[in-house]
């Protein structure tokens, strides 16, 4: 049994991988990170028995010790906050850590799992966008193996299998085009937090939910494929599919594309990361194309989704300026999450805090944790001007 | 500059098997093999100078050698007939065979080829579906390849490449579902000859054409798939795909499917074959997905094209039984063309023919030849009673 551990247990990604744990019984669950969900932790810990647990702070802590010191069993040792994660993805017997919580909060944690020789099951996004040179770097150093959870990556990495690099001519990531593909500009301009919330193909946490709403979801991909397979941005390109059934697709130089269809479950990818180089049977309904009976692809259209040009920007520009667009980007949700500004809000405080951010090469932590900082602290302040004046420009 | 000899050079798979050797610049052309047309292999001749060719008898050798006299370039050696095709195919210095000719006719010249331990690029599907077993074990025994030409199996070994063989779950060929794939049962009995050589998809010969309208061809490619990857029938499936942009797909034990898609155009599965393991840039305009828009599936309907389901039971049935379907098809296909049947009666001849045949084991050259010539008798037989009483059955 392969011993793993869970960084950001009771999110969409986490609690998948704990189905996939349950379904194929022959991994083991170590140790899992959590924020502040103690109820669904202190479930987890009851089914899966980890030896170590972590979560947000103190208040956190004492709350699960209330909740699950009724156990007869073994009580896992809690830890808190990012020391506490960190030991979750640095855990001795782990030997596959599935980094799965969602902003920069995981980037430390997946960092430190990356320099113990751990294969990281990677769901963060957050992690490569921020900081891929480094990540990736240290992979190799490490003897380290990262796996792509995303789907979209997921299924290039399995396009890639067989295949030499230097004879594939482009990634095409598909997007399902978000909740607002079919809406004109001004529909979007007005658009709900309810209804961005709305995804059509995929069920997953908030943040992520409106980075597809925004299509940033898929710029993020973009720069997080390049760090994974070493494609440059004019090599990756996005190509529209509402039915979220080809993951993703490459095109040789030959021409011949080679694609990647599943079905819209997160846990194919979960499962593909955690047994690679073997595949296993899956808890899933097979895909039915003949029912399926129709799929579809279109051009992204770059004019009613900023964030997308804003992300191929960054990838371009390079060093610290992912980070800092990947920073803007989480207050920007986050304030819109909480009702302080319209979605199409969200690619113009990008667009200023990268206008104004200072690229530096992303060779330290403490450069890339500086620069995120700094976004963050510009964005707040793009939002502060809002709320004070009572718009945004 | 890797040596070629193509087996039915003037033929539709051996035109483009020049047009591909014309743009890569690596290969040339040592044989080449013909029928009847004379005239578009002495172009051949000119072009590729080649140092042997075959015709197929006497009389268009003189024909031929008429036509080449007055090149200046050296005239190659003339053979004739299969002993010539032979000749072709065991040319010493050829590495890759294409073996491209209509039929029975290459059965075997090809099984010659890959005795002398020749990479056989394969387009001539009769071959395996004739005598599968003996040309795999001979591929086997003489340290041979066989790489196939067919859009669909070129597919599914292209998928194939990063995959281990107990992880694939089933292979799924996909079908264009040919011109009558909208039309009724009543309108395809009434179908004339210039309808069903009206393929709405791929340009081809005459024979796979009909095979195509009577979904034969994808028949022959379900038993061709069999000896090719080795899968029993009932992990062989059939989707009908009327854009023809997915070749095949192949779905994992893990509910992935992997899929290759490429323009419809044979250049692209000749090149593989001739270059792999490797890639090569490709002619060929490369697909645009989003310009195409939209892929459709759907189920065969087995009701209204018979003659798929003769060829899963020829499988499942085994030994020389696909070799008796097959030639039964060729004679009934032949009496198609020539205007002697309905294309309805094509699966009631083979059917007939199938019924009566005695199924041995297909263990020898001679046991499967006496079956293919005992069943075109048989099919013959068929087609007199039906010219003498004016119906077939």
């Amino acid at each position: 049994m392969k011993a793993v551990s869970i960084l950001g247990s009771t999110g969409s990604i986490g609690c998948n991988t704990l189905k996939v744990v349950e379904f194929l019984r022959e991994f083991r669950v170590v140790a899992l990170g959590a924020g502040k969900n103690t109820e669904k932790l202190a479930e987890q810990i009851l089914k899966f028995k980890p030896e170590l647990v972590a979560v947000e702070n103190e208040t956190c802590a004492e709350d699960l010790l209330r909740r699950i010191s009724k156990f007869k069993s073994q009580i896992p040792k809690i830890v808190v906050a990012e020391k506490g994660l960190i030991e979750v993805a640095t855990c001795e017997e782990a030997e596959i850590v599935v980094s799965a919580t969602v902003g920069a909060i995981g980037f430390v944690p997946t960092l430190r799992a990356l320099e113990a020789g751990k294969r990281v099951a990677l769901a963060n996004k957050e992690t490569l966008v921020m900081a891929g040179e480094l990540m990736t770097k240290t992979a190799r150093e490490n003897g380290a193996e990262i796996l792509p959870v995303d789907s979209e990556h997921n299924a290039i990495h399995q396009c890639l299998r067989g295949e030499k690099r230097a004879e594939v001519k482009r990634l095409i990531l598909t997007a399902s085009g978000g909740p607002f593909r079919t809406k004109s500009k001004q529909e979007i301009e007005n658009a709900t937090r309810a209804e961005a919330l709305n995804h059509p193909k995929w069920k997953m946490g908030n943040k992520i939910t409106i980075d597809s709403a925004t299509l940033m979801n898929k710029g993020l991909e973009v720069i997080e494929a390049h760090w994974l397979f070493g494609f440059s941005e004019n090599k990756i390109d996005i190509l529209v599919h509402p039915e979220s059934i080809v993951h993703s697709l490459i095109e040789m130089v030959d021409g011949s594309i080679i694609a990647q269809m599943g079905a819209t479950d997160m846990r194919h990818a979960i499962q593909y990361a955690l047994t690679y180089p073997n595949r296993k049977p899956c808890e899933i309904a097979p895909l039915d194309l003949a029912k399926l009976s129709q799929l579809n692809f279109e051009e992204p259209d770059l004019d009613k989704f900023p964030c997308l040009a804003l992300a191929y920007c960054a990838l371009k520009t390079g060093g610290t300026m992912p980070a800092a667009m990947n920073a803007a980007n989480e207050v920007a949700v986050q304030a819109f999450l909480d009702d302080k500004i319209r979605l199409s809000e969200i690619p113009k405080i990008i667009e200023g805090v990268m206008n104004e951010h200072e690229t530096k090469p992303a060779e330290s932590l403490e450069v890339i944790l500086d620069s995120d900082k700094r976004a963050r602290l510009k964005a707040n302040k793009f939002l502060n001007k809002k709320s004070a004046v009572g718009k945004f420009e």
